[in-house]
């Protein structure tokens, strides 16, 4: 009896001890890659899982505000806590910190997105807005995605890519807001892992116009990808010759360099 | 009859020739913010107004997928271009070029957003994730702000501000990626215009749970605001001490110092 309870006790503490790993992603709880996530880092801490209920792409940093969230408790990654919310990817963020697990997470980790979040992408991703918001609140946090939008595709070499990255970062705490944009290529010939910035590219827009039943017209936002920036420590080049990118991001926004600019320029 | 038509032409060309300037906001057509905008930069070129049909406060950088986006022409300016759609604020940015404008306009303003996005709002602010979104494409934009959430707020010293800055920006042509967070106190006690830098400063969130009619639980969000950051070079300071803050703002989110650290660090 006495065994038990000093048992009992011993693996309390072990669970205590254990780093919360915090598991979000902007395509939803059903999809491939958070599963893949979720199997890719189960053995690294208690892994608690908080994510859309539904497609969330392209959400950015949007919060809930005129709306009130709603969060359901689910048994769907084999003995793994996770929770849907009707919210967007930076709301699971918000809910999981306060009213989950009462307490920061050691490590956030989402996606691993359906399709690429390199160069500008990161600025329009749910997946990677997330990681920047438990970045804000000091969490060490890290998007992954995968350029691949299917979900038949092979993860199996992405979540090698994954643990690697994780427990690198687990192991050795560099900064509390650290924060990387992590962009896996697709297949299975990945020649390593470069520390890269952020490329200048956008979207050259093109809206499909179209007529609905009624006549009316409505546009559907299509976009080319163009990528300008042409040096090759860009996460667009590391990328196109194989290497998975991870890019360190901030969420300073401040344009320093411009800062200076206006301060001595007077224009106002 | 010759002379008619000489003066049709040289009508034309002034209107080809005066810049246009693209006005849109994240709390919908009908604020007053939006109008006291237009008002306050009229005469300054072509206004054209496009902006969401609905509140899209918190949107952040959403971008609309899943969903075909609705425009419709109004007349609600006393004489200036005007429409509205079914999109986010950044959303309105890309329509427009595309769709309305079928060029990119010379300077892109957006607000004056009824309520505070200095700090970190900067990351959640629809108002000034539609300004970013024109920087992106190489406009030059700002997004101005107001210390005052009420709709009935006294904007006069704002459009005086409003008018001040964008002839600044209009008259010397810095940089096309230029992009500024404005925030403009309440009252009419301003005492200057400060350039400055991002505060790091966050909400400390707490959700409201509430049982709805059927007892089941759901959330509102609500946080409190924490500025960290007590250096008086930021817009925090500066707005409480009654300046209008202006911070450059930048969409390369590469985290410089972290990259650097990463590279001598081989974590993986």
């Amino acid at each position: 009896m006495v065994k038990k309870a000093i048992a009992k006790k011993a693996t309390e503490k072990k669970v205590k001890e254990q780093p919360i790993i915090l598991i979000t992603n902007d395509d939803d709880i059903t999809s491939p890659g958070i599963r893949a996530l979720v199997d890719a880092v189960r053995d690294f801490g208690r892994v608690v899982v908080v994510a859309p209920d539904k497609p969330q792409s392209g959400m950015g940093h949007a919060i809930t505000i005129g709306f009130p969230l709603r969060m359901r408790k689910l048994d769907m990654f084999d003995g793994i806590e996770s929770w849907t919310t009707s919210g967007t990817p930076v709301d699971c963020v918000k809910l999981a910190v306060d009213k989950i697990l009462h307490r920061k997470p050691d490590i956030c980790l989402s996606g691993i997105n359906h399709g690429a979040n390199h160069s500008i992408n990161v600025i329009y991703s749910g997946t990677m807005s997330a990681a920047m918001e438990a970045s804000i609140e000091g969490i060490p946090s890290i998007g992954f995605s995968m350029m691949d939008y299917s979900y038949e595709a092979d993860l199996s070499a992405a979540k090698q890519i994954v643990a690697k990255i994780v427990q690198g970062v687990m192991k050795k705490k560099i900064d509390k807001h650290l924060l990387l944009n992590v962009n896996i290529p697709a297949g299975k010939n990945i020649k390593g892992i470069k520390i890269c910035k952020q490329a200048y590219a956008k979207y050259e827009e093109e809206f499909s116009e179209r007529l609905d039943p009624h006549k009316k017209k409505y546009y559907w936002l299509t976009g080319e990808f163009k990528n300008f920036d042409k040096s090759k420590d860009t996460d667009v080049w590391a990328l196109e010759n194989n290497y998975v990118s991870v890019v360190p991001v901030q969420f300073d926004l401040t344009n320093y360099k411009l800062k200076a600019l206006l301060e001595k320029s007077k224009l106002f």
